[in-house]
């Protein structure tokens, strides 16, 4: 996608160098970061340089590549086991970083010496890369389908609500729940995105917005709590949000708020679509309510970092009384009866059981 | 109510001397301000100084005391009228501002003299005042018994669920959606309110948090995406909240997001509750989706005002990209599906035409 003029994915290859775009400076400078070392990519991922589920788990692929290039002669294989322990541990409910390690690890299997094992690790992540790309690619245009049908109804331009950052920052390129939206607007459907804030860590307003703008997208930001009147008022024609982890009946966990939205779309009878990637479908998992919620630190709410305008710099304030308790819920579950169907990689489908069921049995 | 150990009201006159507490610097500073003449009351209206319907009709009702001590011998009258034009003015949607100047208007018919005006309008002013703390404590009295019954089923701690600050800052004492918790928490009921923190202004987190910690009511604050989670927990036993505008019907206007936890409260069968004085009834109104909703400036969304911590003094960041397009609805429509009941100085009703009506046909 674009940043000003310039193509870019959110973390790529070039000469050898991992590069990787700093996401804790967005939106206020564009910085990219080589990833010399394993501790460099375990340090990205643990202090949020690079976020999102998908591109968490690419990150960690390569990873594995920085772990064995710097890895001894003798001990390599124990040395990429450690490698693969300590990339885990950085983000423990992210699942597609279990799922990138375990790829490795099988990949593996076939490493009969410490170069072959660098060689492997490079073919593995690239081609995860790709396939990340290509499922985010895929999601895009099966939603595109949703909203060049609302277009050709409706007429006019198309407003579509999103939450939260499901954008191209949070994979390696088109994002999920952005996707159907890039599409749409490459093809030269009229559309405009309301971008929700996202507190505590406005991942909508920094990221979202960031990204939309970037690209061309037309967009307006507003807080989290205005999305319902909106609604009311007719102003939204979609919702698309993403997923962190659905269930196999169609629970959908997502950022928290995201239940808020469902409810008032289901209200004014708007559709509510969540674009992921069928990776994210826990299929060991029925409902919702068993999801383990991350509780989060309590400076997110208590404080808020941003730009000091006068400094042109980063500055974090106090926007609430000293000592005040605090909760902060990441994530809240989002019950399929309030979710009008789910756009992955396989094709659309109802969030049901049977909807599910049907993604996986195609044989696709 | 209190701060520390001491007993405030939002607006005092002391040795002649009219006295509010500054709300901006909340909650980081207490600074009470003197308002010495009727631009400065202008000013208090304007900037914010105070806020909150009820409060705003009281101090516009002791600007014109301040006008009436200002004027001049001759053309007193005309001083006086302009002054009320001026007070209108300052925000033109508070319903209590406008009847707070009728008031005086009405009350200004028998003064003969200057001298007289200046008694008359200290008297109405302070009647009124006592009016509103009195119309506060009844709200009070009628939502502590609905507090105290869900105490006596549960017996243990009841968890209140709050958005925005219709507290004790917002009126004179008590408050309106708080005045329930403080005399609950006063007479020994056992209770913890979750207070949102309302974006973009941050009442909840700036004004809420403050009122309720200084007084000694327990709380946790949580972001305006939270509140849906926490219900679905099972951790919310009541909602109340206040409202700035209600129609014949039942439909209420009031702080954005307010909509979205009424939503919630329905999903899963929980009280909600509206706490207002009966003048905020507008009786010409049935439907609420004909009220207008103000559009508040950008930089609400855009910018954040803060404590910087190192140097202890309020800073302004900006947390989106420069130039973000941005929407700024300030309020949201309730429809009266979706509101329990209304609690007001003249006791519970239905959210209805049928239980707004039996307020005012019981005559008091």
């Amino acid at each position: 996608m674009r940043i000003g003029n310039k193509v870019y994915r959110s973390i790529w290859l070039e000469d050898e160098r991992l590069l990787v775009i700093d996401q804790r400076r967005l939106p206020f400078r564009l910085e990219v970061m080589e990833l010399e070392s394993l501790d460099q990519a375990v340090y990205a991922i643990r202090e949020m340089v690079v976020r999102g589920a998908p591109l968490i788990g690419v990150t960690a692929a390569w990873g594995m590549w920085l772990a064995a290039r710097e890895s001894p002669e003798v001990g390599w294989q124990e040395a990429l086991k450690r490698a693969s322990k300590l990339l885990k541990s950085t983000r423990p409910t992210a699942v597609n970083l279990e799922y990138a390690l375990e790829l490795c690890r099988k990949a593996l299997g076939k490493a009969e010496s410490r170069e072959k094992a660098i060689e492997i690790l490079k073919s593995v992540a690239e081609d995860f890369t790709e396939e990340e790309v290509e499922c985010s690619r895929k999601i895009g245009e099966y939603g595109l389908a949703l909203i060049r049908e609302i277009y050709q109804r409706k007429g006019s331009a198309v407003n579509i609500l999103t939450h939260c950052n499901a954008g191209w920052l949070a994979t390696v390129d088109y994002g999920t729940a952005t996707a159907p939206m890039y599409m749409a607007h490459d093809k030269g459907i009229p559309l405009h995105v309301w971008v929700d804030e996202t507190r505590p860590r406005n991942q909508g307003a920094r990221l979202t917005a960031f990204e939309l703008g970037e690209h061309g997208v037309p967009f307006t930001l507003i807080v989290d709590n205005a999305g319902g009147h909106l609604m009311q008022q007719g102003k939204v024609d979609l919702v698309i949000v993403g997923s962190d982890r659905t269930t196999k009946q169609g629970d959908v966990a997502n950022k928290i708020g995201t239940y808020l939205k469902a409810l008032a779309a289901k209200d004014n009878d708007i559709p509510f679509y969540v674009a992921l990637p069928t990776s994210t479908i826990d299929r060991s998992l029925d409902e919702g309510k068993n999801i383990k919620i991350e509780e989060r630190e309590e400076k997110e709410i208590t404080h808020m970092a941003g730009l000091d305008e006068q400094k042109q710099e980063s500055c974090s304030v106090r926007i609430s009384p000293k000592n005040s308790p605090v909760a902060n819920p990441g994530f809240d579950v989002t019950p399929a009866r309030l979710v009008s169907g789910l756009i992955t990689e396989k094709g659309l489908c109802e969030a049901s059981k049977k909807g599910i069921a049907s993604l996986f049995e195609s044989g696709e």
